[in-house]
């Protein structure tokens, strides 16, 4: 459901109902009824909220929303566009509920909605991000997000630090784990035999050690270990001149050395700022964390406090971010041995 | 000229035979004749060189392209697409020609092709740059890069250093400082009141502190100061975030506090990479050096080696990069106090 005090509860009630999504997949809401119930007021949608404990008390029919509701706090705390410790926490226990159902097989993907740190961080929980919160209740030490629009997909060595500390973390083997993460995630994706560029950290990847050395000492024994592992990787291409290149789709995936360094390029290809309308055009990103033992894909827009409870926030991220999930899904069942459970509710 | 193994001497030939650039300049190339006499012959252009030592030996009929020689090496031993001290040499010594003649008041604004780093280091100058070349024949401690293509324009806090170093260079008097640049550059620009986005350094910029204190410490001061001076400056702003902002002309200048933080978002927006035709689109930006006494609009694309006399290379951003530097000298010639001397060429 995301934060209740942001867009999250609408874009999730939209996706809910919407015609395409229900014949894919059989959604459930994990989060708070009341919430859910406020948001479809603001949207005008008049259905029923179906409360449930467990997956076969749900209804598919299309004419209720299913919600696991947390009974945490009710509808009265929360304002819209707040940062606060109550929606942090509603926030946070819904992440942790969905990961469980997940890795209890309950459920065959998980898709976030947007959370505020801030938020989650004033209830207690300190963490950077979905990211980590997946990391950790999934047990899974080495993760790594990767962004997708079309035939850009960008994958990160570190996201939610400081910049400093994202320069210490560029190091041989931390590379090459995440090359292999793209290098396997295009083929779930139905890539053969991927093309994956590796950015440098410095700029212009040093100018052969003019400025900086972290290409000449882990990111380039990096790249060569993985090609001599069989994957197609290339680089360390300075990070400004590729990235055109990855973004026109001339590779199958990119390696981004720090958060920045891959959300820029994919926010400035996904995002249009309409000068003349005074407002963002359509956003088609989704994300992706890769590592974990379960499928997680979110879209990759903020809380958007300033529009939120006005019922004009754009679902299409989220539809876009659920289709994903019902495709690495069904990669999934046909592929995966870690043996996590899949539930037969006749996905088409 | 550029470095002499790059395409720089075929954009400087037909950009100075350009009937739109005879127009509006009276256009010197400063470099080695014989190998411009090289680049002609690639481009097939049946016109003279007329070698020069000072301006007023300029032919400026159309008929012939006026050459500053430098007479230090000739074409034989220069190569196209290959790094060597001969042709770093030659380009590091064109480049300081013509701010000798700039800063002598010989001519009214500089336009430089691109230079190899590497080249150049090889020869023996240790610059990152031509900022960093112009920085010290003009005497200039403090210098920034600003990128400009059309209503995108941002500068940096520090350009061709290790993103390490970059880190470091991130303090509230610098900040301040560039801060002032971008708005006395759009003041010159025309802009009233200009609106300037001031980026974060750490991703989220930090979000609020969870990770990284530069924010908090050096950029936030740095803002209140310039906004207390009069300047409306806001932020610091996710970068991610606000580059789809600025690209879509929300503000007149924007302050990225690194080299990739600037140039990724310029180099999506203005390089397309078409990859049904296997090139890039046409390229729009040009490159200023702002704190310098004299004018210095550069191309923002490299040597490009691999098309280098092939006669192909696109002309499209010196054009652009000669027309910005003509809008400066106009604007410096009048209102302009330092002291740099006018010639009376007849600029339109």
């Amino acid at each position: 459901m995301g934060d209740p005090s942001g867009i999250g509860p609408e874009i999730c009630v939209k996706a809910a109902f919407d015609r395409g999504v229900l014949e894919k997949c059989n959604p459930v809401v994990v989060g708070n009824a009341s919430i859910i119930r406020k948001a479809m007021r603001v949207l005008d949608v008049d259905k029923q909220v179906n409360v449930i404990n467990k997956i076969d008390e749900a209804n598919f029919s299309g004419e209720a929303i299913n919600v696991v509701d947390l009974k945490i706090r009710d509808d009265k705390v929360i304002e819209y566009g707040q940062i606060t410790a109550e929606a942090g926490s509603l926030a946070f226990h819904a992440v942790k509920k969905v990961i469980e159902m997940a890795m209890d097989g309950e459920i065959d993907a998980t898709v976030t909605a947007p959370i505020h740190k801030e938020s989650i961080n004033l209830a207690g929980h300190n963490y950077a991000g979905h990211t980590e919160i997946y990391a950790e209740f999934t047990n899974t030490p080495k993760v790594a997000m990767l962004l997708v629009d079309g035939d850009f997909r960008i994958i990160h060595v570190s996201t939610h630090v400081a910049l400093r500390k994202a320069c210490d973390l560029v190091k041989k083997d931390r590379i090459l784990h995440v090359i292999s993460l793209m290098n396997d995630a295009c083929i779930k994706f139905g890539i053969v035999n991927p093309k994956i560029a590796v950015c440098g950290l410095n700029p212009h990847a040093s100018d052969g050690g003019l400025f900086g050395h972290e290409e000449q000492e882990e990111i380039i024994p990096a790249i060569k270990e993985a090609f001599s592992n069989g994957i197609n990787a290339e680089g360390p291409y300075a990070a400004d001149t590729i990235m055109s290149k990855v973004v026109g789709g001339f590779y199958d995936g990119c390696v981004a050395m720090y958060h920045d360094q891959g959300h820029i390029p994919f926010k400035v290809k996904g995002f249009v700022w309409d000068r003349e309308k005074n407002d963002w055009g359509k956003i088609h990103g989704v994300n992706i964390t890769l590592g974990i033992p379960i499928i997680r894909v979110s879209v990759d827009h903020g809380t958007a406090f300033d529009i939120a409870g006005k019922g004009i926030a754009s679902c299409d991220s989220m539809i876009h971010a659920i289709e994903y999930a019902i495709r690495m899904s069904a990669n999934k069942n046909e592929s995966d041995t870690t043996g996590v459970a899949s539930t037969d509710k006749g996905r088409k």
